[in-house]
């Protein structure tokens, strides 16, 4: 992406992977990208976990694509059978699967003409028109194609190749502040929908939790506008000292 | 559910949390339904995180009940004006959103008459015509509308919630078995490729791993059908003995 054109504002991840569905592997891709995306100023809106089947990736990076500025997707491109995302994502596009004869090239000097097996070959398929994403973690590259990132499942490599992407995401980088408060939650929730009210630019969540049997839990705004974030977080402040001072 | 209804076989799970979208919380909600869904032998096809944005909400619960046995949700079922997931679930539905007078009663008995404030009032809220979803966690209950349950957002409550409604879920259970493997995924992935087709009801993933700078992953293996899962892990066992003799 060049300087020139506009980031991406909203983003949707796609985590593809019947791991994760069947609970033996906790989600950490998304997690971390949301992290990056949120600090970066890009509003993650939705994140979709789906098994390893053609019908649902493909629908799934379809209806994702078309209602947000980016997609990225996590998963499915290592030379098992199981990978299936490269494939997926050509037909998502209905273009075809061809070998990227940079991935071949660069393949063949790494393992070898006699290294590059079938399960390698593989790797080197992406979608036509496709923009390689190279990372120094692994050779096997991640691609880019229209607005969707295609990148690898193993944690490690996911970093590596979202660290590389990172640059197309975002504007106003978002700030977040919270404040503790112990008392139940029914107890500041009126007034907190007033602050809520006369803040509309500072989302402001309250998540409740417990110290021992007490209620303990945070009141967490963020934004990306600092002032009004200032301001918000001075009222909400104020308004727990009353319930303290009560 | 009485005994004679047939059980959930497939399920989706909706997580419903700004917290999570923005990277503040790691999902752990979704991830233990995984697991005891898995055990129970409910396949899980989807799970989506989406915003406190009530078209989100309302969209996603709508697409994922026509298209799974049932849904489970977490999240905005508390007191604050961020929670609005029963509201929601009622426009899903369309069906009035109506103060439920067991749960008043039940409020009215814990906090008394001078307790119960708006913020629990809010919480006493419920689809008309759901079915409430009791727990030892806490006094405001989930709520089953349809096939959709509607569960809290706090891990605590959402796990004791779960264990109440998962009698509705499930038949055979999944069983899982994993081969440990220190070899390129490459090497194996056509000899892989060829036990998975001969094995059709035994799902076949292949995670790659590293131990030090060496490659070392798993090969994990599930299936409802016992016998075939041990025979596809002989077959599993034997391709990676045959190559580490090679």
């Amino acid at each position: 992406m060049s300087a020139a054109q506009r980031k991406h504002q909203t983003a949707a991840i796609l985590v593809i992977g019947n791991e994760i569905l069947s609970g033996r592997t906790r989600e950490a891709n998304a997690y971390l990208a949301a992290q990056q995306l949120f600090e970066r100023g890009c509003r993650l809106s939705e994140v979709a976990v789906v098994p390893d089947i053609a019908d649902s990736i493909i629908g799934t990076v379809n209806r994702l694509r078309a209602s947000h500025d980016a997609v990225i997707s996590s998963g499915g491109i290592g030379p098992t059978h199981d990978d299936i995302t490269m494939e997926c994502m050509a037909r998502a596009f209905d273009v075809p699967l061809i070998e990227h004869r940079y991935i071949v090239q660069a393949m063949t000097e790494y393992y070898g003409e006699e290294g590059l097996n079938d399960g390698r070959r593989r790797m080197s398929r992406v979608p036509q028109g496709a923009h390689l994403i190279r990372c120094e973690k692994t050779i096997a590259p991640g691609a880019r194609i229209g607005n969707v990132y295609v990148l690898a499942g193993v944690p490690s490599i996911f970093a590596s190749q979202l660290e590389v992407i990172l640059d197309d995401f975002g504007g106003l980088a978002f700030h977040r502040m919270e404040v503790e408060v112990c008392f139940p939650e029914s107890t500041f929730a009126a007034a907190l929908d007033r602050i809520q009210q006369q803040f509309p630019d500072v989302e402001i969540g309250s998540y409740p939790g417990t110290f021992g049997i007490k209620p303990c839990g945070k009141i967490c705004l963020s934004s990306q506008d600092a002032e009004q974030l200032e301001s918000a977080h001075r009222a909400v402040q104020s308004l727990i000292e009353k319930l303290q001072s009560a």
